[in-house]
């Protein structure tokens, strides 16, 4: 079994193949990537919608001279397999392993990094207007975007500025109508459209029956096709799509899971110059039938039986701590049934941040607005300023992207947006791309700001309950990805006093002031310490802005020392505002910062990255002792 | 004379004129705006361009309760004059005076603040969809959006997300080809198309003569008839159209300089429903032909006769020093004329910041790749990858657009990007939406990034020399707006050793630690202070990241104080990185941070500003002496 693909070790052993060999190659592909997701949990769907696709472009373009930018990179594990990486795909997004997104340090294959949705495009312009600097004449770059990232603005940009160039840039357009969850908008029920169309599929196997014979024909002939194409393309076509209009050339839709008759459509494309845009259907998960009946719950679904798709949850006889993750979604419901103000916004995460317990239950008041987070900020800026009451859930490091607009649009006018930052923090296996380690840096330095963060999922529905009574512009309170702490954790609400942490014990030489879950790992090593005889007060500040300088005042008048501890990076960080408080104060305290350094951070689980960024109980436990010293 | 303009105070006192009085209104409205921006420097040829929208707007829709949303804002200034600000119109964009955009602070007229781009759809349709909520529903918004703007992804997701809403939203695409230089990109030779395509107009005057009699029949025919349009209607037009691809109904093109034309039309599209877009043909500096003739020039023209259109510089004798731009613009065209990898890119700046000055002599190694801060960082990246060398001209504020793409998508992957950061710091009289203020805190915090700011015009050209020196991933160069400080300032390059600062003074007791352009007040506070027989010493510390470690540790060892001098928000700046420096090695001296402070920052001249954030000149001479006691 498996006899072809234990044989690729490159697209060059690929390419060895016969066209009618490779239906089997995907079969086994596919066959490995179920093998390897089911053990090891990652991103499953989009690489199974792809296979085809993947093995098509590597058998068809000259990898990796020709370049393959995938957009996001969920979808890249066939890619990984058959570029050099298959012996080691156990250990995809794994500590010190593969990573789970394509990664320039990692394969001379992997012609872009990277993670968050909708570069490929902009990144593809820019190798290919640089091959054409570069005088590389015979150099074809390929973006494949899905639907769902092309519901980001940036995707729109690129479009826009490549369709007036004459880069040698094919878009392949990966259609499954999937983000995550169903993917929504305009350019969605467009593509459904087109997909349906007639009058698409008739004009389509013309333009084909033609393309067909393309670069088989002589030059002159050729020139005469060229012609005769344009012309039935004009009639039809031209400025009557989406992409035409912004100045690409369209072709398809075609299947995207006849690998046969990709591998011919990409020998055609290669022939025509400048930008064009290939529509291919697929279908996500395609080939493992619980996959695709449901592909939200597959896009990744963690360990699972590989023969029956049943979904393996961990052993665990105890009841575990809730998700953060729930604790928001069930919190925002009860508290949009209390206050009929509230509205929730969300791009393109409901199921990952589990607003669609509220979008189920209200669906008129909570807005999945796409792929899309600068607009999901305004878009909600523009409610607040109608009296409305926004929770806007962004995974902090998609934060990144709105940045201007938290700043210019809510922050500027001091609106009561309320911003829900989930992933905070180091997130584990996704690694360095999805990191949210920056925002309590970047959300401090904006005016009218407050920010907060949990240290476990009682404070996070308590942070919710204040917000929406707050009335005093944005508040940010983020939470990191996974499990809290507490198994009884519905209590009633209680309003926390805007700007107050809390004293959690006492202790003697050495504060230690956290923020946040890790919190929790002060705890943990407060009770170790504390059976060697040392005992250092803790803090839970629960504000990096405002902060609670009567605490801080208390600390620098009865300690020697502060340790300050955050899941965040340390430059300009939780950390910094205090020192920053203590210097405007004129008080000096020893004080170390404990959190993420000044590098980016790989993959691997929570607890292994803690460990080695020195902030988990035993770095805290060893910056206490050196204290100490 | 203008008898008709000097008796509206309000929109109510416009709509009780005739409609055959509008035309003379909008040539007072034009005299006005020429009288004010001739002697009262600001935004021109954009308010000159929708003069009879605007009037149209405010005759139609029932504003304050309808709600127009201006994008960027830079053509608001006939809003402003007709919304109860006629009188104060000759303090725009002075200090205390009123803002140059829209301000929600400033008059319910002004649904939305502004002055960044793309963000008005997003803002309209929460508030469209907001109105709905509250049952508000004769409620209509409007955003008035430049073909310019559209080019911004935000724009995008906007109309993506709003195409599948039944939100009552009219958007207006005020189409003059033009960014503040000509519009570029597919959307852009889209649009040009629509005007000169004789089909769209045939189709368009069907339609029209349909709408004509639209709201004026009774309840069945309006059924009938609206049946009739759609059908007209989804013969040619359906999804034969960018906009009505995404779900918009659009209309037009139409000549927006006839003002009954466009009132007749507002007032049809008023019994519209849903989502629609009317593309207008306008021209920018419409009325004054000096403009016309020469709209980049005379985006913001500063002062100018309002006779002869002779635009009018200081009557300065002097020969002064250039501003920062120039340099920047001659200095890239210069290294780039000896370092073939450099490349340009400017996101729709490029007479901005002067990158037009490379991209006339060198078109294909410079690129305005339109208003799209995102994509041009990821475009750049993508250069970079292919051995390019970019140089990313953004102004500052505008960086905060692309915060992600610099973290993900360069600095991750260790790229040579150069950015260089334009109008850092207070920029005077754009005010709170365009200072630069964040850009210290923000960039300083990102892994594998260099972060330098020039005292002067001579540093600006030797960091940028050292820049494509250097070779080791990410540098941003911050410079402010404005002029430099030397008459002589091409001198040979010399490289800077990054990270390292210079020590200008000696001096006792307290140092001061300035970043950038500050410096120079620094020198001037000194020069006071030394007749007063205060000695501070100063140093030009160049570098924010990395710091020179080697002149802190001097100053820590040999001065009891320190003030730390930075055009920009204090809370996580320069200043902060040299706390946790301190911090980090255990060392204490007093250090006093001036900067700007924890708050929005309004409008008034350079001068005014750094006094009243207190870190000009006598703001640092108050601290010093504060210090002496």
């Amino acid at each position: 079994m498996a006899k072809l693909l234990e044989n690729i070790d490159y697209p060059s052993d690929l390419r060895k193949l016969k066209e009618r060999d490779l239906p089997v190659v995907c079969t086994e592909l596919r066959e490995l990537i179920i093998r390897e997701a089911s053990c090891n949990p990652g991103h499953f769907g989009a690489s199974m919608g792809v296979v085809e696709l993947t093995v098509a472009l590597h058998y068809v373009y000259n990898t990796p001279y020709d370049q393959l930018i995938w957009d996001v990179g969920h979808q890249a594990y066939g890619h990984k397999i058959l570029t050099g990486r298959r012996k080691q795909f156990h250990t995809n997004r794994r500590y010190k392993g593969l990573s789970g997104f394509p990664n320039r340090s990692e394969s001379e294959y992997d012609a872009f990094g990277v993670g968050h949705s909708s570069t490929s495009i902009s990144a593809a312009l820019g190798i290919s207007v640089a091959a054409g600097l570069n005088g590389d004449k015979d150099r074809k770059v390929i973006a494949i975007i899905g639907d769902g990232s092309m519901t980001g603005g940036m995707a729109f940009e690129g479009l826009n500025n490549a369709g007036t160039t004459n880069a040698d840039l094919l878009v392949v357009l990966n259609d499954n109508n999937m983000s995550i969850d169903p993917n929504v908008g305009g350019i969605s029920r467009y593509l459904l459209r087109m997909q349906t169309s007639r009058a698409y599929n008739r004009i389509r196997s013309g333009v084909w029956q033609i393309l067909k014979h393309f670069n088989r024909a002589g030059k002159v002939m050729q020139s005469a096709l060229r012609r005769h194409q344009h012309a039935v393309k004009a009639m039809v076509f031209n400025d009557s799509n989406l992409f035409e209009a912004l100045g690409f050339r369209y072709f398809g839709p075609v299947d995207g899971h006849d690998v046969v008759a990709l591998t011919k459509i990409f020998h055609d494309l290669k022939e025509i110059p400048g930008p064009k845009l290939l529509h291919v259907l697929t279908k996500k998960g395609k080939g493992f039938v619980h996959a695709e009946n449901d592909a939200t719950k597959w896009h990744a679904p963690g360990k699972f039986n590989a023969e029956t798709g049943e979904i393996l949850s961990d052993p665990n006889p105890n009841p575990t701590p809730p998700k953060y993750q729930q604790v928001f979604g069930l919190t925002l419901l009860d508290l949009a049934k209390k206050n009929p103000d509230i509205v929730g916004v969300t791009p393109a995460m409901p199921s990952g941040c589990s607003m669609n317990i509220m979008m189920e239950a209200m669906p008129s008041r909570a807005f999945d607005v796409g792929i899309a987070e600068p607009h999901a900020v305004t878009f909600a800026a523009g409610m607040a300023v109608s009296g409305k009451l926004p929770f806007v859930n962004i995974y902090s490091s998609f934060m990144q992207r709105s940045y201007d607009q938290v700043i210019h649009d809510v922050a500027l006018q001091k609106l009561n947006v309320i911003f829900c930052m989930d992933r905070g923090g180091l997130v584990g296996a996704d690694g360095a791309t999805h990191h949210g380690v920056f925002d309590l840096s970047y959300m401090r330095n904006i005016p009218n700001m407050t920010v907060a963060a949990p240290m476990d999922e009682i404070e996070l529905r308590n942070l919710m309950y204040t917000a929406q009574l707050a009335n005093k512009g944005p508040f940010a309170i983020r939470y990191p990805r996974g499990n809290g702490m507490h198994t009884h954790w519905e209590l009633p609400y209680a309003e926390i006093k805007v700007g107050t942490g809390r004293k959690l014990r006492e202790g003697k030489e050495i504060a230690i002031a956290s923020i946040g879950h890790p919190g929790n790992f002060v705890t943990e090593a407060i009770t170790l310490l504390e059976a060697e005889g040392i005992t250092p007060a803790h803090y839970d500040m629960r504000f990096v802005k405002p902060l609670d300088t009567a605490l801080l005042d208390e600390i620098a008048s009865q300690y020697h020392s502060l340790i300050t501890v955050e899941d965040g990076v340390i430059s300009g960080g939780f950390g910094s505002a205090i020192l920053e408080y203590y210097a405007s104060k004129g008080r000096t305290i020893h004080l170390v910062r404990l959190g993420v350094p000044d590098r980016f951070v790989e993959q691997g689980t929570q607890q292994e990255l803690y460990r080695e960024c020195g902030f988990d109980a035993e770095g805290i436990i060893r910056t206490v002792k050196q204290l100490k010293i």
